[in-house]
Order: structure tokens, then sequence, then C-alpha cells
């Protein structure tokens, strides 16, 4: 088991008399990561609803924030003890056999054009083996044709744009494996989160993207931009790609400034608590569906 | 009250020993539209796995076919009285107010680039008085500017393409409308169907597509294409674009063919079954979500 | 020696008064090319202006047509011996010793990114040697890379697009192959022209695209949809992609009808014509440029 | 007459061993644009390629730098007495009519995709009366739908980006205008320059972009950006884009500082020198064509 204790504080400077706001950075509570505390606090006197997908563990925050600035501090502390599975017992399911909510994931999005990838994705990975030896090479192709740069990408940077320029940071890379898994068919979505373990050298820590790919009836975790071990990865949103899960989506006229996040591990053999670390198994940190 | 009865014939060659499809042909089950009589025939002994789904009312059918030639025939008829409503009682909603499971269409979607349409729905329909007006100033707009061209786009064509073209079919127009509705926070989605009514003009009866847009918390209908007079559509999928709601999604390597679809419309004063008629008041045929 | 004959018949349906076109369908005279004889018909009593390009050779034709039918019948005997140049002796050139004339080649055009394709050209061409067989290997790169697909692209189909799609028909091979090698800093640019030799299977003679790179001075011909062979091509326009060289550009409201192409090579030994066949030595059918 | 005094510094850190550049610093030289004198300073020993175009007056500088530092120096003074013409003289003419030396300039390019925007150029533009007014008309166009916003473009940006953005800076308001006249058959070219008059407010000098369309057989002048009164502009590139204009072309990995930009207009009216200044006239300092 994981403990991993984090704050965010996020700043915006509101112009319009008010200001809707919907953002995704409560730690999802699902199976397999339990929100041990947590606390949220607001420099505005507003009302913010949440919403708990009980799907995928999700919980939206909204609220219509004031002119002026707004200050946000989420601190929560969480504990991981992923689903752990052989690579060899995890199978690519047909389409006939997957569950229901995880059709949405097959389709292309705004994000991850997967029916115009279809050609190179049958080219490159259709001749292999299906399993989880497959979407890792598709995981291990978008890594090594991707190079991590910094502000290389924007708001509106695809799959499509992210495999000809060669570049892209975390969500780029997260979009481009989405687009060629659903292409040869595999559900694949987009999660959001924070990430403890990342080399410093990449700067200081940040929200993080990676996906999560349905085998044999789960959704394991596959992190293309290797930034950090994928036992690290706390959850926060889920979605079809990161139109659906950005941390924030802010409907007005508002100055952003980059958000301060701040991740430790709580290392204690007694209480079962390790360091998050690297691991060849399939990993899983979402629900269960009941296949139908 | 509007009585519509039609069928729906799909062929396909399946050269894969097995092959997945997906279809949305059901005619959807919501509080406006009753499904008083169907039957699905299919020439292969295969067992289709059929999903309502709750919130929307489409009815997803799964199923693996063999080798060979799949023949699907669907027959139905269909009541359908929608929920009216005079256009200046209907008002556009903050994001803070709308129910929850209406968000996921404000969200750019894979042929609904709406991040990158805010300056021009900002510029074309950013100063006109919020309501039911300025949304039939949405649809107004894109049936000036786009002409209906048989055959001149293809599966991956999106708003953006169909605003820089001019051109499109009805799918092309309701990704357009759906694009700047979205761009101007409006929750607009993507509905496929059949139409009465159309001019036999444009070519055989055929799947149609059009838009809903939430207003006061229900979803209204908009046809940008003006096809045919919305009482007039029967619906069928729901989704965030084409993508979610085609009539048919096919997994392999198939030959397809022109649907064949014949629709009418029953007539008789003393059920109160009148022929579908343009009508200057919102209509509604989905669910009504109670605000959350 | 080569000596191919064939004709061109054109038909347009000119809807507006008077309609202007520009045609590239003279074969062009460069120094290898020779026009033996050739003979243009017109059935409107209008005034062709014939501008022939010094530095490549192109003939381009302007006309303004009349309301009604127009028909052209363009026929020619051409004598064409390449230059031939054993690969080995074929060198990549840097940019400081390009002749003038080829620099604007370097540059990205409408169809071909080059901009945008550094990173993959790099990837995938950067280590190995620079020379001809570098270029072979682009060009046999887009070969395989790309499958022949009559329909399967249009008018506004660029190199970018045939990189993800992986089909298209000669011009996109063309456009693909060009967009690599100026991304290596390889001049490259499009030939038009008509091809002797093309499988029958692949459809009737139609007119044709191919590539020219330069090397140690001179432009090197490279066919990468390998419709036939090389020395089989009957040189005609040249530009930068296909947005300069297409055999027709019409400026009004035009019905156009597929071309008629007719070609045959004129066997002789006396005379010394053979017939065109593979060869593995560089060619080239360009005039020779003086370095500066 | 006027008179400008300028001077450009750029500077670049070459990593590899050698690395070529392209440059189009000098001012052109063109019947009504006197360079009166001008000195070219680098810090390395290597002698530039310097090659004047006879047609549009351009002087590209080619060299090979060798590693470190490389730092360039051009001052120049110009005289500038522009061939003035009244607007109602100024006709369109017919693809048929024009020099051969403007055809290029008809045709789309890397980033001006005409021939996708003829359909929007038809609706706008189409039935206004030919002429300098309807030129105009396009250059007001996109002054009012483009905002000037440094930083919210980039090399690959493109007109059709800039149409839907509606944000760009002087090479985008370029390119869009450019992509619009050809979409109506007008021959228009980019320009490439230095601008005196600017508002201060909009920062230091920089190089800037315009447009020149061929009207009565002439290049005149149009600035979509309306940064600085066209009287100001200093010729130096032509070009079909900003693909074949840049100030700089760089093959290689090359670390690279904004240009420092300094110029001075002089004013003597015993010499006839007067400031830039708007006027309502049609303005062209390039070469007369021939027709032909």
């Amino acid at each position: 088991m994981v403990r991993l204790k984090f704050s965010i504080e996020l700043l915006y400077d509101i112009a319009d008399p008010t200001c809707d706001l919907i953002f995704n950075i409560h730690a999802a509570r699902t199976r397999y990561q339990t929100v041990v505390a947590e606390q949220l606090a607001l420099n505005q006197p507003v009302q913010p609803l949440l919403y708990d997908d009980a799907h995928d563990g999700t919980r939206h925050m909204r609220l219509q924030a004031h002119q002026g600035q707004l200050k946000l501090r989420y601190d929560a502390t969480v504990d991981i003890k992923h689903h752990v599975e052989s690579p060899q017992r995890l199978a690519e399911m047909p389409i006939s056999a997957l569950p229901q909510q995880a059709l949405p994931y097959i389709y292309p999005s705004r994000y991850c054009q997967s029916d115009r990838l279809r050609k190179l994705a049958a080219r490159e990975f259709g001749l292999m083996m299906p399993g989880y030896e497959r979407v890792r090479a598709v995981q291990q192709w978008v890594h090594q044709r991707v190079d991590f740069v910094s502000g290389s990408s924007n708001d509106s940077t695809s799959a499509l744009d992210t495999l000809i320029a060669g570049t892209g940071v975390c969500r780029d890379f997260a979009h481009l494996m989405i687009g060629l898994c659903r292409a040869l068919n595999l559900p694949a979505r987009f999660v959001s989160g924070i990430d403890y373990g990342a080399d410093p050298a990449m700067g200081p820590t940040d929200f993080h993207a990676y996906v999560e790919v349905m085998l044999s009836g789960r959704w394991y975790l596959f992190d293309p931009s290797e930034v950090s071990p994928p036992m690290g990865l706390v959850r926060i949103g889920t979605g079809r790609d990161a139109a659906d899960a950005a941390f924030a989506t802010v409907f007005g006229a508002v100055r952003t400034y980059a958000p301060l996040i701040v991740i430790e591990a709580i290392e204690d053999p007694q209480q079962g608590w390790t360091l998050p670390h690297l691991c060849a198994d399939g990993l899983s940190s979402a629900h269960h569906i009941t296949p139908g």
C-alpha cells in the first residue's frame, strides 16, 4: 500500500462580475484509492457543488466565483492499494464482451482521433499477439517517438499533431496512446492526477495525465510519458480525453496562474506503507465493472 | 400527437470469420416518444445484446456477426407527443445551474471543436440576448452558410472543416451548430434519427442527424439542415457527436450497402394523430432531467 | 533512347459566358526530351497563349473559353534520352552550394509541409549516409507506407494527410516524398507527366505525378508510387507541388470529364529506340543548371 | 519621396560545426526603391553569396557559418518614391491578361490555402464591384476579424488557422488576406520589410509582413494589420508566403535571439523628403511588369 499526502493551490483573477468554473481536483474515490483525509479551502464565500461519479469515482466540483481573486487550496491524504495482476493473465476483449460502460471509450474524441489512426495502428501493432504486452508496446512506441518538451503544445494540440510533431507534454503522450489503442478496438481513457516520484529535473510538481486501457474487464494504468512510476499516481479525474478531465475549465475572462502542488509519500513498514516503485505487473486503481 | 411507422433494412458482407458491430437503430424510448410496436429480424442466428441508456433513452445494440451476408430489418411504430414550450419561456442556463448529466455536452468532442470556435461564436452571437432566439440564430447562421451537397464530406469531416468548406450533409450541419453552441457555453448534443417529410428531391429517405440544446432544463430540438420539420423526427441515438451515435459502427473488414428506409406518418384525427408540420414553438422529445 | 507517342483529350462544359483555364499538357522541352512532332486542336475559336519556361522547360498554356463545350486534343511524339548517372557518383549538396534556381524547392509548399516533417525525417533518415541511396530510401519508405487507392484523396489532401491516412494516389505519394526530402534540406519538386508501362490493372492511362530531387547539380527522377518505370515518363509540368503543375486549373464554373489519354512506345532497334525499362541508375530529364 | 535609414542586428549561436543560413535582410532594389547606402558586417570570416532577383528586386543572401556566435549587422539608407495611382483607375485583371510572372501568385501556397477559401471569398466579396475598393474590402475584413496578439501564432500557423482563431501577428494577417485574394483569382504575394511609423505601444521595431495585389499590371501595397502607413514600409523580401520570404531560414541546430532593429525617417523639405503618412491612393514599390 502507498500513502500519499498532497496539496494543490490554485489562483485566479476573475474579470467578470461572476464566472463559472469546473474543477477536477478532488482525489477520486475508488475501491483501490481511499481518501483518508481531505480539506478544501476557498477565499470566496461561494458554495461549491460537488458531484461524485459512481462509475469512475471522479468528483467534479462546480462553483460560481465573483470578480476579484479566487484562491483554492485542497489538501488530501490518500491510501492506494492497487489491484495487481500478472501481465500474462490480462487479455484484450472483443467489443461484444465489453461492459457497456466501456463503450464510450472506444470511439474517437476531441484530442484522440482514433478513426484516422487505424491504418497506422494496424501496421505497427496489428500482427502482435493481443494482450497486455501489446498495450505495453503501444505505450513504448509513443514514449520512443515523442520527446517531452515543456511548452511544445497547447490546448488545441491533438494526437495527430503530436504524432507529426514528435514532441509534447504528458497530456499529448496520453492522447496519442489513447488514439492508437482505440484504433485497435481497445477501450482507452484519460486519467488526470498528481504524480509522486518524478525526476525533479523535470520541474516543479504539476498535474499529470496518463492512460487506462481495459483488459480482462478492468482498467489498467499506463504512463506513456514515463515521468513517474504508475504506483505513485494519485487518481483525480477520468474522461475520454483532456476535454473532460481538465483540472479546471473556466467559463469566462480569467487570468490564471500556475498551480502550486506539493506531494509526499509516507513510508512506514509497520503500517504497510511503502514508497512507490516501478513494477512489471498490471496495476489498476479503477472500479471493477461487472461485464454486461 | 404524431404516429410514425418506419422500417430500416441494412445489409453487410462480412469478410472476417467474425465481426463485431454496434447499432443505433432502435427507436429511443423517452417520456415523449413511445414505441407502440417493433420487430427486429436478422438473417444470422446471432444473439444481439441490447442496452437501454436510462439517461437519454438510446438503445444500443451489439452483436458479433459471422462471415458472409448480414441482413437486418427493423420495423417500428412510434407515437411522439413532444413537450412544447413557448420560445420566450426558454432560458439559457449558467454552468452552475446545469444538471450534472448535461455537463459532458459542454466540452469539445471529436467533430465539434468548440474550443476553437469561441472567438467566432462570441463575435457572431455574443451580443445577442440569451435564450431560444439566440439558439435559433445559431441554427439559421449554420443553415445559411452551409450548402447541402451529398457526398461533399466524409467520416473525418469536422465542424471546422465544414465552417471552411461551406458544404456538407446533415451530420456536418449538426456538428457545426453543436460546436458553436458549446462555444457559447450551451450544452448541445447530437441526435440521430429518421425524418418524415423531407423533400423527395433530396433523394431516398435516409438516416438524419440533428441537434438538441439544453434550455430551461430540457433538451430542445433544432435541425440546422432544415431538411424536414422537427416534428417529423423519430429519435434514435444520442451522443456528443456522430462518433457516439452512428447508426452502425463496424469493427472489422466489411462491405457496406446503402440503408433502405421507408417511413410514413399515419393521420387519424379521431385518434389525435396529425401529420408533422413546422411549428414556431420549442419542441423536446428527450427526458426531462432533474437539475442537480 | 525512348520514343513515345501520345494523345490527350480533354472535355469541359463551360457554364459562364467566358472562363479562363491554364493547362500544362504540352510535352516539356528540355535538353533530354525533344518534341519531334505535336499538334493541338481546339473546338472553340480561341487563341491560346503559350509560355515556355526557360528554367524548367514547362510550357504553360492559357486560354479564355466561351460558354458551352470546350474540347482539346493534344498529340505529340517525343524522344527522351535521359542523362544517366551511376548512383555512387550522386551527392547531396549543402544549401550553400545549390544553384539559386533550386532554392524555391527547399521551402515548404501548399501540399508539402516539410516544416512539420523535420523530426520524422531526421528520425527515419537522419543517420543514413547522404546520397542517392538515401533518397531511394525515402522513396521506398513512402512506397511501403502508402497504399495506392483510387479516389482515396481529393484536391486538398496534403503530405501530412497522406502520412496519417496511409493511402493516396500518385500525387499524394509525390507530395509526401517531396515533403520528406525538403525536411532533409534536399531540393525536391513535383513533375506531372504521362507514363508508359503502367500495369493495365491500375485502370486506363492517366496523368501521372512524380518527383525530382537535386543531386550533384541535376534533378533526378523518382517515382514513389512505382506505377511505371521512370524511363517511360513523358515530362510535362514542373512545380513546387500539384498547385503549380496541375494539368488544368479552371477559373470558373465548369463541368469536367475524365481525360482520355493514349500512349505508345515505339521500338525500333535500327533507330536506337528501345522500350522503357526499369534501371538502377539515376535518370534525369531536366536541364542541367549551372551552380551559382 | 521618403528617405528611411535603418539597421538590423541579428545574433545566433551555432551548435553544429557549420550551418547554412539564408537571409532576406537587404533592402530590395526596385525602380521605386533606391538603396542610397548600405553596409553589411559579419563577425565571422565567411563569404556570403548574394543573389539579386531580377523580377522582384529581392536580394537573397546565403552563407555557411561556423560553430559559435554569428553576428550580422546591416545598415542601409533607402529612398522610396512610390508609384501612386488613383483607386478608380485600378482594375482587376482576367487570368488571361496577367503577366506570366504573376501566375505563381494565383496558386495556393503553404500558408495561404486559397483552394479552401473559394466559397468564403465568393460569399463575402463575390458580389462586389471588382477593383481596388474590393481589395480594400478584403484588407479591412481581415483587419476587423483578426486581433493582433503577440505570440498567438507560430511557424506553422496558416491562413485557415488564423481565420478560425481570429488572432495573429502581421504575417498571419498577410497570409489570410493573400489566401482570400487568390480565392478571388487575384494574384497576391507576401512582402517582408521593416516599417516606420508603428505605434510604439506595439513593442520594439521588428520585421513586418504585408501584401501586394496585382491590379492593372502592377503590384499594389496593402497592410491588413494596419500597423503602420504603407508609405513607411521598406521593401525587403518577396514571395508566395512567409516560407519564401522569411528574414532568416536556418538549416541546422541554432539558438536564435530577437532581432534588434532601428529605423528613422529623415525629413528635409528642401530635398523633398517627407515623413510617411497615410494615403488613400494605391501605392506600388515593385517593378512594373510588361504584360504577356
